[in-house]
């Protein structure tokens, strides 16, 4: 969040940067709203920001490469989505050295090409950062070669880790490597189908070269586990498939079809001993394998960030799609006129309770999560320059922190995010029923956040072992309990926190985000406790380690894992919302996001609360019901011009249920017209004239 | 549910109908079941109902027509569509006379056709249902002319009602029909696009007439209402349309694309008088209104039972959904090996304990809703010969408890599918986001069952509004609450209720229904008891009915008719379970499904248990979250046979993942190398050999 009120003082550059939306049925709404969406747009995302998304959605707006379209086959749709990523190229939006700089950029420009199309978002960024950088992070400097034909895109890359058989449990994996010596090459082979690389991004029909993960077999030893070979899977001149590679397309999905996901089997292909990825160890010429443990704890603290990098760009882009969705619900719902007061005119959905509360919650998760993802960017920046520093201790503490926000970040995120769409496609209706508008394909692109980089499930596992971890160390006297970003500090007083109650004495007393926060404490603490009883209890009766770490995950682990993410979300959107800096025309609907976010988030574990004692008596969960009632209300007259502020231009919004003009039925009459042959006669027309003899097929049966 | 014991005696002929599952990696599981399938098959089914599916199935897959293909676009699927609808009056499963002798066999009809393609079944019973239905119940004798040309599709049919601007408050449609007495004709007009009708199944390029409901005027007065008008839309010779009428396609949907929704735009289009459907009320050639006050209570009790009927297929149709979901991730779950013990092999992810939970609670809801919407499906039966026979009072108290029980039904039913389908693809992780494993399809096909024939939240209140009707009567003295199918009938005790406690002891005593059962009483009194003050409160407050009702929704009514409804499916799916008649070896099992599905909905409601003074402690909450543990711990070996009870034959499931053999691998990569053009080069493939130029249109921004 830059500190833009100065240099936003400029109001006739703040016009054009953030220009008047356009006049229409939206225009009463937005005249309620309670502050200055502009002043509140700079605040929020910082001149800087605006101008670098401002300058990206226009030149694909100004593109007609980029303009919407029929939904094409998959086969054009793969097509189209690679000429687009050239097309990023040749903008440049943002050159190394600028990427290098401002690395926040970074993160814009997957924003803008999310909101665009998270097919094109995923083909950019699977090639740039996820194979780029694991070449440079993995590799070493006989390994630096590739960076340029990368940057120039003269090699297309992908990332082939998971197998038909292999998905959560990458260690299993079965693709070998086995080294030769007399050729000093290895040998990259797929034992069987199951083995198969698959669901590979990139991979179906684009990818040059690939990052593969095999068990690396050396002559005189057993294996050395899994390491990553750069492997050609196809010749940049012509794009068919290299000797003994087997690559294709898995096939139509429910979504992001314009990503091309692959398949790869190996059959003995080799590749020079250079090709080894070889930070973690290497081989020499002659076979025997070095571990490089010199810098173990770099390594570490690298593969640590690299992996929570991945994880965090998902948090952003999934907050992308939840953006979308919300603007296009709300704006819908603040236009919809349906039923009304008995001989009075229909009123806007929006105006129902019921409406409010199925979207304005979604609403403000899209700012808490907007938030927390971009301060979770801003951690791993500092994660990756303290690397540079050599400080290892703190790195390895910080490392080990943003793993835990980022796996269950994740998770949070996505979910979110897909029941939030969820709920604007039937807030909308039918209308949101309908492709043009969009709902649709955001639902089904975000869907694989919930799976890729983590299964969501799995992930949040790994939220949990780190808590239950510290706490483990604090019980046998290991001291404090603290970490670099203090998401954790709070757990130090925990004997102190499970004695608190709920002391509210009135609704209005939950209208700061505040008291979600104490209630969020108690809970983490209630369920890191039971979590950690639990196990213990399984371990006794007899389970492995294995088998006890099973039996607590349902109400517990995973329970533990969420609430913890969500006091981390809800905390960094309530220190945000109440520092001194925030303008004061701005301070009371951040509060209320925030208050909002927080008691609706907490309301979900209303069960927990009375079930630990840290509710009792009737009003305690009233309260908190009726405290979000009352910030819905608030919030609603301001949810046009909070959708003011984040939505993107109509153009990358494409829905013309949710453009900015409100002119609703206009928009998708409109849209309706445009369909392919929509008021052509069937063209098997003559099929329905010859008539069906009913009953002339039953003697088949 | 028939009674089937003695028929399925005879063993062999059991076998024939019910053929064994083929050998494979899925015998295992199916060794382990507690309970011999074929009897429960037999149980649930009936023997008339097995074969009669069977029948249909084997037919559907003996028909090349009916063979699956590739994804095709919109235009060819709707085409495809349309012939295989044909071919279904060709088989004439279902004669009329068979239909009328046994009404279960049309919802065993529709089920069949809902289990291969949901947009078939909607395309057939769009036609032959509600519109054929709708006029045979809204108009006279005057219409039954176009009974046989229904029944032959000679005419093909849609029933047009929303527009543009109106989809629940359908009263407030703008579509007019002016009488005009000097050529006895009524003129169908619309007065701007956003009046014209909207979404219409069928109507986009194949309906030749349509039920048209417009605004009714007659010189001399005033409107009289919405009425419904028949209303010839295309020539069924040439399927042009015909004078007057625009008409075309909606556009693409999120699924069910093979059924042409359409809209129409009625210029000054004249229909002869004889064709206004004139149950509620007729027009003389000279232009005078006539009501037909004449059998009143009739037509309440059948306008109420044709809009439940409609629901009660729906219930139907969204339960079938959820079958086949929970059979692909069943089997898929009982195959797909990750992680395991220390040095053991991996082990199925059913094992796990969260695959469990996240899985069988949603196996355990389809039985009981299946149940359910039978069970009401045979109500709906009872209303109906009743009305034949007078019984006015009884039947008129029997459709207004249906309504209630169909409109939140539907609500539960589609949401239950729609977070059930979406639970099973994610938990068959990446295989469960590839099309041809059909998660997708099911759950983009199931969506609109939340919105069309009522909004959920919408018909929630309908529900609720029941429910606080019964309960004012009763304030005011108006005697016991009772309803003829007595699933109001405990709100009578209400006053003892409250003050019931939950008093179990152990987890242990939870595995039964009836603990949850008593619990739902409890919480719907409740709920019932909260609404009424809630809405007393707002009242008083000096607002308007409008604004009570609006303002009593969130977390009072909504909640009311859910919960209520719930407990109705606890209690039949309860009562089915425990009577005398289940055969010993069945009833473990079924008792375990009752249970798991009542625990586990309830579970949802814990909240307010703990609020109201129902549960307290901290034991209430855990033992009910063990129990659910334990009953998905005992139903895991029985899973894979509780599937082959339930699921369709392979080509009807039509799921690599989810085929009987449970070769999940073999099936899915075979599939895979099936698709379109898999392992060939990009058509586009010098597109990428023409490098980017990085920055070159650098200038442009």
């Amino acid at each position: 969040m830059a500190s833009t009120r100065e240099e936003g003082s400029d109001e006739l550059r703040d016009v054009a940067l953030l220009p008047e939306p356009p006049r229409g049925p939206l225009w009463a709404a937005r005249a309620r709203a309670s502050f200055p969406w502009r002043e509140l747009a700079l605040f929020w995302e910082g001149n800087d920001t605006l101008r670098f998304k401002k300058t990206v959605f226009s030149a694909l707006e100004n593109d007609p490469l980029f303009a919407p379209g029929a939904a094409p086959s998959v086969e054009k749709y793969q097509e189209v989505t690679f000429l687009r990523c050239k097309r990023v190229f040749e903008y440049d939006f943002l050159p190394l050295e600028d990427a290098l700089q401002r690395p926040e950029r970074v993160m814009s420009l997957i924003q803008c090409l999310s909101a665009y199309d998270l097919s094109l978002a995923a083909t950019f960024s699977l090639h740039l950062l996820t194979f780029g950088s694991m070449i440079y992070t993995s590799g070493s400097e006989r390994h630096l070669k590739y960076i340029p034909e990368i940057l120039s895109a003269e090699i297309f890359g992908c990332f082939a880790l998971t197998e038909l058989s292999h998905g959560s449990n990458t260690k299993a994996i079965r693709t070998t490597a086995h080294y030769d010596p007399a050729t000093e090459e290895f040998i990259i082979h797929s034992p069987d189908f199951e083995a198969a690389k698959f669901w590979v991004g990139n991979m179906s029909k684009l990818a040059t070269h690939a990052v593969v993960f095999a068990q690396l077999y050396t002559p005189a030893d057993q294996g050395h586990g899994i390491h990553a070979f750069v492997v050609q899977i196809r010749d940049p001149k012509t794009l068919l498939p290299m000797p003994g590679v087997t690559v294709g397309d898995v096939g139509r999905k429910l979504g992001q079809n314009g990503l091309g996901n692959g398949f790869a089997m190996f059959h003995q292909v080799r590749i020079p001993r250079q090709d080894l990825l070889n930070r973690m160890g290497d081989v020499t010429p002659e076979g025997t394998y070095v571990a490089n443990f010199k810098d173990v704890r770099q390594r570490f603290g690298q593969s640590l960030g690299s992996l929570s990098s991945g994880r965090v760009f998902i948090m952003a882009m999934t907050t992308v799609n939840l953006k979308l969705a919300v603007s296009i619900a709300l704006r819908f719902s603040a236009t919809r006129r349906q039923f009304g007061p008995a001989g009075g005119e229909e009123v806007p959905v929006l105006e129902y309770q019921m409406q409010q509360c199925r979207l304005l919650p979604y609403l403000a998760a899209t700012w808490a999560l907007d938030h927390f993802s971009r301060s979770l960017f801003l951690a791993l920046q500092e994660l990756q320059q303290g690397l540079l520093r050599n400080d290892w201790n703190r790195q390895a503490e910080l490392g080990r922190e943003i793993h835990a926000l980022s796996s269950a970040g994740k998770s949070l995120a996505s979910w979110t995010a897909q029941r939030g769409i969820q709920e604007c496609r039937e807030a909308c209706g039918g209308h949101g029923y309908l492709a043009v508008n969009r709902l649709g394909s955001l639902r089904d692109d975000n869907d694989p956040n919930c799976t890729y980089e983590g299964d969501n499930n799995v992930l949040l596992q790994q939220t949990s072992n780190y808590l239950l971890g510290l706490w483990a160390r604090r019980r046998q006297g290991g001291g404090r309990i603290e970490s670099p970003l203090k998401t954790v500090d709070f757990l130090d007083a925990c004997a102190d926190t499970l004695g608190q109650r709920f002391a509210v004495c009135s609704p209005e007393d939950c209208l700061d985000s505040s008291v979600a926060l104490a209630a969020y404490e108690w809970l983490v603490c209630y369920l890191l406790q039971e979590s950690h009883q639990k196990f213990n209890q399984e371990k006794q009766s007899g389970n492995s380690d294995f088998e006890a770490r099973n039996n607590c995950q349902v109400y517990y682990c995973r329970s533990l894992a969420l609430a913890f993410l969500e006091l981390a979300v809800v905390r960094r959107f309530h220190e945000f919302s109440h520092q001194p800096r925030v303008p004061p025309p701005l301070q009371a609907v951040l509060r209320r996001l925030s208050a909002l976010y927080a008691l609706w988030s907490l309301n979900q574990h209303t069960a927990l609360l009375y079930r630990g004692g840290y509710f009792s008596g009737e009003q305690a969960g009233k309260m908190v019901e009726s405290a979000i009632l009352t910030l819905c209300a608030q919030l609603k007259d301001d949810s046009v011009a909070l959708v003011d502020v984040i939505a993107p231009p109509d153009f990358i919004l494409d829905s013309p249920i949710g453009r900015a003009d409100g002119e609703l039925y206009k928009n998708l009459w409109g849209a309706v017209l445009q369909g392919d042959k929509v008021l052509e006669r069937a063209s098997w027309w003559s099929e329905f004239v010859n008539k069906p003899v009913v009953g002339s097929l039953k003697s088949n049966l």
